[in-house]
């Protein structure tokens, strides 16, 4: 059996956090806690973790941002071999909280690296493996940062702390990708309520999967 | 004033170390201390050392190639921006321990991840800076192994613990680079006497820069 692969992204703020443990709720109720896997970059296993923490060192104020881009790589491609493929060779639904899409974004639209050399890039770490799907939840950025400064003051990171042209930048990047792969993308309007933007995502799944 | 960037390539036994020691001697003592950085990869600042902790971590066994290969590149790109450019820019002679050939000979050639392809992601680290020379210490694998084996039976990592076959790997893609690259690679039999060795860098430094 062939799992589904399916990525959420967009700028935080967007709701994704929400909008996939309600799509997690709503799989597991459907076809059991064994069929779905939630996970989230970076991260996921020992090797990505360690990553992680030197990505989000607060320490480390002076990381280049091509470094920053080759350490999120090196974290993707460990956690597709760890977590993502062993799922899904075991059927399973994986969710995953930010991929591909995300690098491109944040480090070539954000960073200004240049979408195409960190798509080039990923696709040594990602080596053939895009997601069956991915949910672009889509919001203004004054809209993304309004929110995050309400809900997240306490857990502000090192990448938090940019400013509203980086966000714009993202944003940019993220559009030119949802027009680039029609197909693969799906956008959706999250500036809609919470439930309504939920209500879409699982339509769009079930579509997608010819889900009963 | 622009400095002079030496990188110092070949297999662990082929007297790397000792070599490198030697030149940054016999550069101090032409033009003082403050002329030479001796760096070595990967590390040399918080972050490559954070990443270089990864890489050598005992615990790590699963670490696919892939990811092994972006960690590598991501410790390059900020031993550069922190280390080698600020030195080059002071005007130093900078003498690195193995730089971009070392990843096209292990995770390239030994990790059969194809030369090609390694050499491109890490254009993506290196943006553009080549070294202006670059000694490579050829050994024949057999010895090299020999060598490894008498002298670092306490210190043996990870990486060591590769058969025969993983050098004669690495050796051959060490070979090809020094054909493409025959003006900047320069290869030294290092199965001769350690002093002759030395002899014969101390001339192609001095050949290549002009030194008196």
């Amino acid at each position: 059996m062939q799992g589904r692969f399916i990525s959420f992204e967009g700028p935080d703020g967007a709701g994704k956090t929400s909008v996939i443990s309600a799509i997690q709720e709503w799989l597991t109720q459907k076809y059991g806690k064994q069929a779905v896997l939630l996970t989230r970059e970076p991260g996921g296993n020992r090797i990505s973790e360690q990553i992680r923490q030197i990505l989000f060192d607060d320490h480390n104020t002076n990381m280049d941002a091509r470094t920053e881009a080759l350490l999120f790589a090196a974290a993707r491609r460990q956690h597709i071999v760890e977590d993502i493929e062993p799922a899904l060779q075991a059927g399973k639904f994986v969710l995953s909280d930010r991929y591909v899409d995300s690098s491109v974004a944040y480090q070539g639209g954000g960073r200004h690296l240049g979408a195409d050399d960190i798509w080039e890039l990923n696709q040594f770490a990602i080596h053939g493996l895009l997601p069956d799907l991915t949910i672009y939840l889509d919001i203004p950025s004054e809209l993304g940062l309004e929110r995050i400064s309400k809900h997240r003051q306490n857990q502000v990171n090192r990448l938090d702390r940019e400013k509203l042209r980086f966000h714009q930048d993202v944003r940019n990047a993220y559009l030119t990708l949802a027009q680039r792969h029609q197909k693969r993308i799906q956008l959706i309007d999250a500036s809609q309520p919470l439930p309504t933007v939920i209500n879409m995502v699982q339509e769009m799944i079930q579509n997608r999967f010819n889900l009963e």
